[in-house]
């Protein structure tokens, strides 16, 4: 929810809503679209791809019986938000608009009654102002309201591992579950991060996150019993995930382990959208960092440990030569627990079959623990 | 101020200074400029610099009405501490000369009628230990105590972003606010950050910090009401600052935000003097980063975050070819708060107007905040 | 000791370990070592190098009079754990069995009847599932448990700084104290961390560890007094080490600082087994980070603070051609302390002598601190 200076704000936005109405909504959005219409025409040489997403709250479940309130993005606007969001990938080349719809503000509570509104920053994409997502930059100075809509369009340019989020009372909605993946494949090269990078057989993206359950409390009550928000500054996370979910959670699911066969090359797309540095490690291989941030290294890197601090992106190569079952996890040790308990948290496995599909290590020992 | 043994220690001072003034300081200055006379001439072909700073206290002002007693440098005896210290700028080939003349020390109470006694790290300069400002290696084994000076002599040989803070109860005095910018320009290049990098049409020097309120005011209670000192491992800041400043603060200053015209190329020196990492975005722009710690980078890469550790700096180029206005900011987002309230802390903006001035973003929405 | 579901799991160990019994444990390291032995065979072109480690507690003294349990590893059965544990230095192409011998399980009280068990995961090394120390991915999917042995078996393939570490409950195992250094000299150039990398007159390893004492209390009562365990999430260190010294102990050792003559090129191999990053800053020189995680760089490049996240390594080269005393220490502040008082913790020293054996600044003017 917005900080305390929310009160005297709400005001000043129903001014600005008002302009908005008379100036009218459509029009602003037909100008930012213009103006970069030129530059966009040059670039555009593929698919027409039109996105929605919608914000919704849920519940998240945690292996030891917890349910922690959280918000996010959704493509379904009947479900609960997804956590991460539903990830976009589009081509090089795409013309791309990501409609944000909130029709159905999470935020908006009787102690807020306008709702904070919502945006979607594209981090990465280097987009004018008008499409980057910051309130403040954004026309009419604030978010997308509580029954507005409003189209976040680009071109596709460079190719590489991205991510949205919202920059709304960002602190707040980032930690709340507002996130997803944004890939860009490259043009005519599908099985490469990059032209030039080397092949892969198989790609997953890994949403790194953390998140302190006893602010997700505090901002729920803040919101629906009135109560003060949390004080940021004090963030201390209990639980680490991987695309949302917690070990042994993680590896139960076949997108968010991998899960190969003995001689593929693997592609993994980190994107740490949690608030402290995680330090990535994979048993069994060295991996080559061959880009970051969407952009190729000129001079790539083997490395076991991987840290990647918030809000970094590198993609990594994995050569799978070895048969058998290997951790990938985080090295910060106490972020492999879910709420201190070992282990849980951000670990999932690396699963390299033989050709005939057989493992060297039975899955069910794995369950055990 | 000094740890538990301070009392003990008074006496050892005593006999030290007595020393001193027996052999009589300005020898001990004379041998340590001698000794590395012959080096010094073969690359000084430049100016003789000459500096002196004093250590003072302050209050830091806060957005929200809080102060905040700290103590730093000032090249201004009868003015208040500046936080960061004055910005040390010289060129490749100066003499270089910087007096501490601590004259007034802060640290100095009825509690701690000795002071603390000061000195200056030139970080990253790599210095014969007379000139190294840790007091533990400088001649007679101790700081500059109240009623002494000292003078730190280098001859400047590589170009880069450095910085200086005192060495002295370093946990304590670097937290305090005793830290500023040093940058060595290139001969004969001074739009460039190296030579073979760049040229740039502006530059910007952005100190990052972090503190922590409450062990600001146990310090402060430690001095003059007898406390015991903080236990710097319980460190958690509250504040953050570029150029010493927060949030919204940090974008009335022309000098702590980024004001360029577009098609200009800006050169940013992030320099960390905190004791967290910060995760620094760029929104609008990718960057490119050249160099680090006063050396250029042989591969230099792309990003839109980077994660700089506690004392590291980089020299980022940003080409402003968008018209806009666009964030720059921490991306741990925790610390775009001022004493946990979003937005604050770490944020600044990147304003790019059009030829004419112009901005498509006006930037009265941005007080709106 | 396991969390929470130990109580559970102990029928469950008691029919593994019954049906490890029938088949035999011995049959299990025969056929894990066989299946690699046509890529062994390749490799191995050196000497065989057998070790054996235990497992043992201890209790750390700390300068200011405190003591911690903790345990670790060692290679005296009859001795304390040492922490770190024993360093393991091989050569490229020697074939290696590490033995664990789990003969006294310091986990194992009256609460924890069981004991934990234990693994060597050779940290860097990419070997089989059954060799890898997970002890999911273990044979029978546990740890070596009381009253078993396990034999590791690689052939050293790639010269570089590793190290090594218990997984078994890792969050608590690691932080009690069980890792060491494991280094892998190239074959036929033991001058040099790798192969057309700068020779080095000296060579240093330096295992950088962090501590929480209070966990490390709790830890002890859990097992000896029927507490509950740690929640590793509100990991807080307050004691920060040098190869398992705090300053000053740290630069009373010669093997924990560092000690040449002028000059001279000396190779650090920097281990960070904690679980917070640390900013290793060096005074007096810039160094050359020429490796890191086994692995030799393409693009090396010069820093003064080098950031280093959980279990990172990284080889970097100082020539040092200043003679005197110059710190190297942790930029992270708060862990320059011992329990939050500076100076302490991660901090030591770079002695750089005249070819006389002379130095210019005392040694005992560093004593007076």
């Amino acid at each position: 929810m917005l900080q305390n200076s929310r009160a005297k704000k709400v005001a000043g936005i129903i001014l600005i809503i008002l302009a908005l109405l008379s100036v009218g909504l459509a029009g602003i959005l037909l100008s930012n679209t213009l103006s970069n219409s030129a530059v966009d025409a040059q670039q555009a040489n593929g698919q027409v791809r039109n996105f929605t997403l919608y914000v919704r709250s849920t519940w998240i479940n945690m292996p030891n019986g917890t349910k922690m309130w959280a918000f996010g993005y959704t493509d379904n606007p009947n479900g609960q938000a997804k956590i991460p969001g539903p990830s976009i990938v589009v081509t090089q080349g795409d013309t791309v608009n990501i409609t944000l719809n909130d029709n159905k503000d999470p935020t908006r509570t009787q102690f807020n009654p306008d709702g904070d509104g919502h945006t979607i920053h594209l981090h990465g994409l280097d987009l004018p102002s008008a499409m980057d997502g910051d309130p403040m930059t954004a026309p009419g100075g604030h978010a997308v309201m509580q029954g507005q809509a409003y189209t976040y369009h680009f071109v596709a340019k460079y190719p590489g591992t991205y991510w949205y989020h919202c920059h709304q009372s960002a602190a707040e909605h980032i930690q709340m579950g507002m996130y997803g993946a944004l890939i860009i494949r490259p043009a005519n090269a599908s099985n490469q991060a990059y032209p030039d990078t080397p092949t892969f057989d198989k790609e997953y993206t890994f949403v790194l996150s953390d998140m302190d359950s006893a602010m997700h409390q505090t901002d729920y009550d803040g919101l629906y019993k009135g109560g003060s928000d949390p004080n940021w500054t004090k963030y201390q996370p209990d639980y680490f995930f991987i695309n949302g979910k917690t070990w042994p959670d993680t590896m139960m699911d076949p997108e968010d382990s991998i899960n190969a066969t003995v001689g593929q090359t693997v592609l993994v797309r980190l994107i740490n959208v949690g608030y402290v540095v995680h330090a990535i490690h994979t048993h069994g291989y060295h991996f080559q960092v061959i880009g970051s941030d969407g952009r190729k290294l000129d001079a790539p890197y083997y490395k076991d440990t991987l840290s990647i601090g918030p809000a970094e992106r590198y993609e990594i190569i994995l050569k799978l030569d070895l048969a058998g079952r290997y951790m990938l996890h985080d090295h910060a040790e106490q972020m492999n627990t879910n709420n201190g308990e070992y282990p849980g948290g951000m670990i999932t496995m690396i699963n390299v079959n033989n050709p005939d599909g057989s493992n060297p290590v039975p899955m069910k020992q794995l369950m055990q623990r």
